[in-house]
């Protein structure tokens, strides 16, 4: 569709009728793909009308109401409205205010970030997009690594810039840590940065420190600087501890990208963050200064939510993170123990994160050509809704998050295990 | 500065000693440039300690405090918190009713746009930033055609995307209308946009229904489609209307770039938008498709400003667009008038936005060898500072804003007319 012309005009007013009107999009639209939707859209999705659906696709933990943020962020950006002097431009890579409360917040386990580390963007998403844009030049050839199964907007913010991708496994049997020989069988020449995802949408898993250092040191000896996504930062379970790439005692220069997105329950805030950290001076200056300008781009996030910023990084008691942690960690073990009984399906346990991943095990569904397939049947028949693996870049699995009520966690397992008894062989 | 490599390090710890670390930022990071910043900053800018700072150069309406949102605009975002649904991921295009509220707001004189035509941005930068994305494509080496003098964030959009950029002069003597011989000339096979700013930034000129009709004949006739910033809609003075060029009946397609930076006094929110004008149908599918895609890189624009924005758009009250606009006006015409009495000094009486272009008679200026100069001087001995020309494209002038209180540009006044008066000969 995005390669089609618009129709041809005749025109009679202007005295030029041999030119048309053709006004097509640039590649760096036609190559920004969403692939979850492509994907979804190509399926046939009618629920069942007699039962009500059930959505596990949706990665914005506030669609049930069940989570809400803080009372310390909600009132934070209450008086960052009411006190009436955030309502101004900013410094485009965000007020110094703002900045110092992230470095402080992410100065742990022996990690000191200062406020000049710090860029603020409009969602973590815009901090992809700004580190992938700064490191990667499509006009070098220069490639980016990327996890899979692993979130699709790095492809799409890459392919829109022209930027090739390249992809590392994650092995589902060693808890879906990253194949080392294969990620380090992907860098070349042209291999601008390695992506690293964690703790990991979709597999929910968590890497440790032991794992962090043997990738660091790949990229330490081909000096391939890391995109650091940890957005789902200290999102983990109780027996989990999540360790920051920044807190790895390694020569490798990396770029955290983060936000308010899913620990603070606000993903509509649109407020994230880049945090520079750079052992060896590899950024300086050229990356820190290229990050400063092309956040003049779009002139830096929402002033208030910058504003509220410090408070609730600041006052949100420990108890609330620890709640929401216990809330996630309790419909995963409802969750996993459901599914475990579910002859022809294999739930892996998170350790964090919003969500989880279950193979279907298609050699008992000879009824279905592929997971693709399967899913479409399950929302058919039971109105449940997962997200193929396909999004992800695998097949045969699915992802379900965790972050909706447990009642409906349970009766979309319920649904699952009659759906699959129906047609397990 | 960019282009310097940062230090070789060596390396002993990874045994690939060999391989030093080079992190070099992408062209699209060294060709995103500050022209204000770059400028300003090559001045030597020491203000007289004796004298307090009376800043005439940020396009900030907030900075003094005397000019605040309307009651209603701040009341639609404390709503916006306190009713707890816009915490969460709308579509990246911005939700239905904020869509719908940006369309009924901008239907008028006989247009009438659909939530289908708009399209939310973090600011009218981001705006402007997908419009010129998803029209001008490097890979085909396109250029777009922009006014001089004029807003600098034209240019640094598409010179980081790798644009060619060309401009059109305003004609000072005509009331900044385009000379339209010159635009037309600048027209080539590749141009995929022009770029009409109107009210303007900075001349404060506002173009009359005959002129537009000229310029989109142009437009028509090489069928090159506008990128119209409209970001000072309806904000000019009395005697003025303003015409969208929406609202003229010409077979151009116009994306359409606002927000509620300037008109409803919150620069800081990034609240921004798209609207899609296309009488011929030249945008379908192509560009409408490619805005939608593009726009996921970023997520969309903050939640809490969607949410607020059907009250804020339907419920501030004329009276507040009146006295803002009647604020701006007196400003315009006490400073016009102050110095209009200033030997060396040729102020244009603006008819709109928050801005005033004044020239500067360097030939009776001997000892100032430049307009920089000259600013440079009236900072160091008054501690006034202006915007020079040089920041929007042409020299010998400066742009003051006229947002402050009345009685600071009084002062601002009398202490230019101070300076002149010892240097004109
Ligand atoms: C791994 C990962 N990175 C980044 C993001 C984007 O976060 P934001 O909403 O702050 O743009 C998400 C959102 O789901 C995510 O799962
Ligand atoms: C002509 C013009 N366009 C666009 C903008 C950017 O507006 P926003 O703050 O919404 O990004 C400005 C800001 O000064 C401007 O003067």
């Amino acid at each position: 569709m995005l390669d089609s012309l618009p129709k041809d005009k005749s025109l009679a007013a202007n005295g030029c009728e041999d030119k048309t009107w053709k006004v097509v999009a640039s590649s760096a639209a036609k190559n920004c793909k969403n692939y979850i939707r492509d994907i979804v859209d190509n399926l046939a999705l009618e629920p069942n009308r007699d039962k009500a659906v059930i959505a596990l696709s949706l990665g914005d933990p506030t669609v049930y109401g069940n989570l809400k943020p803080s009372p310390e962020t909600v009132q934070a950006i209450l008086e960052a409205v009411q006190g009436g002097v955030c309502n101004g431009y900013g410094p485009c890579v965000g007020t110094d205010g703002a900045r110092k409360a992230v470095a402080n917040y992410l100065s742990f386990d022996g990690v000191n970030f200062e406020a000049k580390d710090v860029i603020l963007c409009s969602g973590c998403s815009s901090s992809l997009d700004l580190c992938v844009t700064v490191l990667a030049d499509p006009n070098k050839g220069h490639n980016i690594i990327i996890p899979k199964p692993g979130f699709p907007i790095y492809r799409t913010l890459a392919e829109s810039l022209g930027v090739e991708v390249k992809t590392y496994n994650l092995l589902p049997e060693e808890g879906w840590n990253i194949d080392l020989l294969h990620l380090e069988a992907q860098i070349d020449d042209n291999t601008a940065a390695i992506v690293v995802n964690n703790p990991s949408n979709p597999c929910g898993s968590v890497f440790d420190e032991s794992h962090l250092k043997d990738i660091l040191e790949i990229a330490s000896k081909h000096k391939i600087p890391i995109i650091a996504d940890e957005i789902y930062e200290r999102l983990v379970f109780p027996e989990t501890r999540f360790v920051s790439a920044a807190s790895i005692d390694a020569d490798v220069p990396i770029l955290i990208c983060g936000g308010l997105a899913k620990r603070f329950l606000v993903p509509g805030w649109r407020m994230g963050w880049i945090v520079i950290h750079d052992p060896v001076g590899a950024f300086d200056p050229d990356i820190r200064k290229g990050l400063a300008s092309l956040s003049q781009k779009t002139i830096g996030s929402n002033s208030l939510a910058q504003g509220a910023l410090p408070a609730i990084l600041k006052l949100t008691p420990q108890s609330f993170y620890d709640d929401l942690v216990n809330i996630l960690y309790d419909n995963a073990k409802l969750t996993f123990e459901a599914l475990s009984n579910i002859a022809g399906l294999v739930p892996y346990m998170p350790e964090g994160t919003m969500y989880m991943m279950v193979k279907i095990e298609l050699e008992h569904f000879p009824e279905f050509h592929s997971g693709l397939d399967f899913m479409q049947r399950l929302m058919e028949e039971e109105s449940v809704f997962c997200l193929p693996g396909e999004c992800f870049g695998i097949s045969e699995f699915m992802r379900l998050v965790i972050t909706i009520p447990s009642e409906l966690i349970q009766e979309a397992c319920n649904r699952m295990s009659e759906f699959c008894g129906r047609y397990y062989t």
